[in-house]
């Protein structure tokens, strides 16, 4: 590093994981010597704050990375096939947050208090897991530690915020307008590009990206593979069902697990998951002590409460994790990933 | 039946399942020869419309079952345990809405589909099954009769009107005022007469009922014990998370099941559920159908639809099934035993 720090390029600056990476880099004091603010052509020229100076938002080009050294990219799946490897080809390291290269064998994809040692194999792009998959596998890694992991079956109950600020805007208007006694005009959930558009206001959608030919939507499959690559156990069973939900920001997840071996209690898991990193232990039923949306948005950590064994399985257990999808699942993981090449001298 | 038709008691006219059940014997065109209104003195003396006639609502007390034949009870556990063994006595049936005495040996718990024929050994009570539970084992039993089953895991995602009118209202100020910029005041939600209250608007809450020692809630030990008793399967494995969402009405269930049989295909599924009484499926991800609470509102059916295996267990499929919880989930299915007991020439 440089005596003040960094040079950091943000890709993808005025998006909703854009402005909470700025606010985390910011929060957490990273050391940056340098900032570039970058966005496609049609944001360029917005303004924004940084630490109390105002930067001034430039189109991203394959030029914009000469001399940057970590560049954050949250600009949607083609702006990074397309800008990442002329990032990595001018020496920078790319931390990316879209699904553009999770899968690629070349790409670690990494949740720092899971498996921080895959970025030691970093080729040049670094790969930010799936919101929902972060905080899951932050809370499922303890336990897997101890007893091992057969199976995993998520029911997710996901934030608007994760599709966009235009999502987060949808739900505000639609629920005023269905609250006035107007009616609902769908035009972006549940997914932006695909035929139709439904009302999340007061409803559930079972629809999160696009429909695979399995019947499994894509951010189902996202959670499924990425998963299985975070914790390297391609054996690993996942199944996902992933539900979009009127909420702006948090996302919680019901989840069903068989671990390998039996016999760890609901106080073991409490214990494992009091000592474990980036988690929060929230369970006190007696006193309706829980996580919820709610409360977890604008906190760091991965929440987990309602631990309990599940009735017929002695290695069966059932919990509920929430995290803010905007911090732990997008801007504060890749940020921690910088932090983490730092610590581990990954950086060039 | 008398010549016009039956003597009906409605017990708690004036909540939100109550005006469902008038709504439902008026829509279906039920045999009424006489109609009392009944609900606590709080209530007594509000009027209320039925086939265009005002019925004043009177207080229920054990000799406004004089001369009933059928009284259909929603006014809380309290109420019901007071009340039915009365209404029994002067020779009414009761079928009762509330969990009261759902786990009652002597007591049937019934959704036609499923188990019309416990209602030949009631006693003059019936018990409703409580709303997430009817709509789960409605979808489930074709499959069942088919393939056995082996194990359910359910996740929720209950709509506010389960937890009466004020929490509808409850849902709809706080939204406002949240969208306003105020602050939420929560009273009534998860549950009314627990210590403590949380914001439902843009929030997901999983507590419904009271705690129980074992860590599940009560809500969620309901749908484990009366999906047992229901499909008289004391060894089916069942597991269930309950989850209050900001959705006026409509419950959604994320469902994962494990057959005794293996090689049911996710075509072989449709094909039972096309054929399966009070279900219409819903599955066609191709042109993005699902159910969806939003657009189950007001219909009588079970929705299924997200079909699909597992992606490990050759026994393993999931899917997302919803319906008016204050219809098919409460006032449709009490209504639905009082026609099965006509059919069944049950009525003394």
């Amino acid at each position: 590093m440089s005596k003040n720090g960094y040079h950091i390029a943000v890709v993808g600056a005025t998006g909703a994981v854009g402005q909470q990476m700025l606010a985390t880099l910011e929060k957490r004091t990273f050391p940056i010597a340098s900032l570039k603010l970058l966005s496609s052509k049609r944001s360029a020229g917005k303004e924004l704050s940084f630490k109390g100076t105002t930067y001034t938002v430039e189109e991203a080009t394959p030029e914009s990375f000469e001399g940057v050294q970590i560049a954050l990219f949250s600009a949607g799946g083609s702006v990074s096939k397309a800008l990442a490897p002329e990032a990595v080809k001018r020496g920078a390291v790319v931390i990316d947050n879209t699904s553009a290269f999770r899968m690629d064998t070349e790409v670690p994809l990494v949740v720092p208090e899971v498996n921080p040692k895959d970025l030691e194999w970093n080729k040049g792009i670094i790969a930010n897991p799936n919101c929902s998959t972060i905080q899951m596998v932050a809370a499922l890694e303890p336990i897997r530690q101890k007893v091992g992991l057969k199976k995993v079956v998520v029911s997710t109950y996901q934030a608007v915020s994760g599709a966009g600020l235009e999502a987060v805007d949808e739900l505000k208007t639609q629920t005023a307008d269905l609250l006035a006694g107007k009616e609902a005009n769908p035009e972006i959930l549940p997914v932006g590009g695909d035929k139709k558009h439904y009302q999340i206001a007061f409803n559930a959608i079972p629809q999160i990206d696009v429909f695979q030919e399995n019947g499994y939507t894509f951010e189902e499959m996202k959670m499924i593979n990425e998963t299985k690559k975070i914790m390297n156990m391609a054996e690993l069973e996942v199944a996902a069902t992933c539900v979009r939900l009127p909420i702006e920001t948090g996302h919680s997840e019901s989840v069903y697990i068989e671990t390998e071996q039996e016999g760890l209690s609901v106080a073991d898991i409490k214990e494992l998951l009091n000592a474990a990193p980036g988690v929060t232990l929230q369970d006190d039923t007696a006193n309706q002590v829980y996580p919820m949306a709610a409360h977890a948005v604008g906190k760091d950590d991965v929440f987990v409460g309602r631990i309990r064994r599940d009735l017929d399985r002695a290695n069966g257990y059932h919990f509920w994790v929430v995290s803010d999808n905007l911090l732990k699942g997008a801007a504060l993981n890749s940020v921690q990933i910088a932090e983490s090449l730092i610590q581990q001298d990954l950086l060039s």
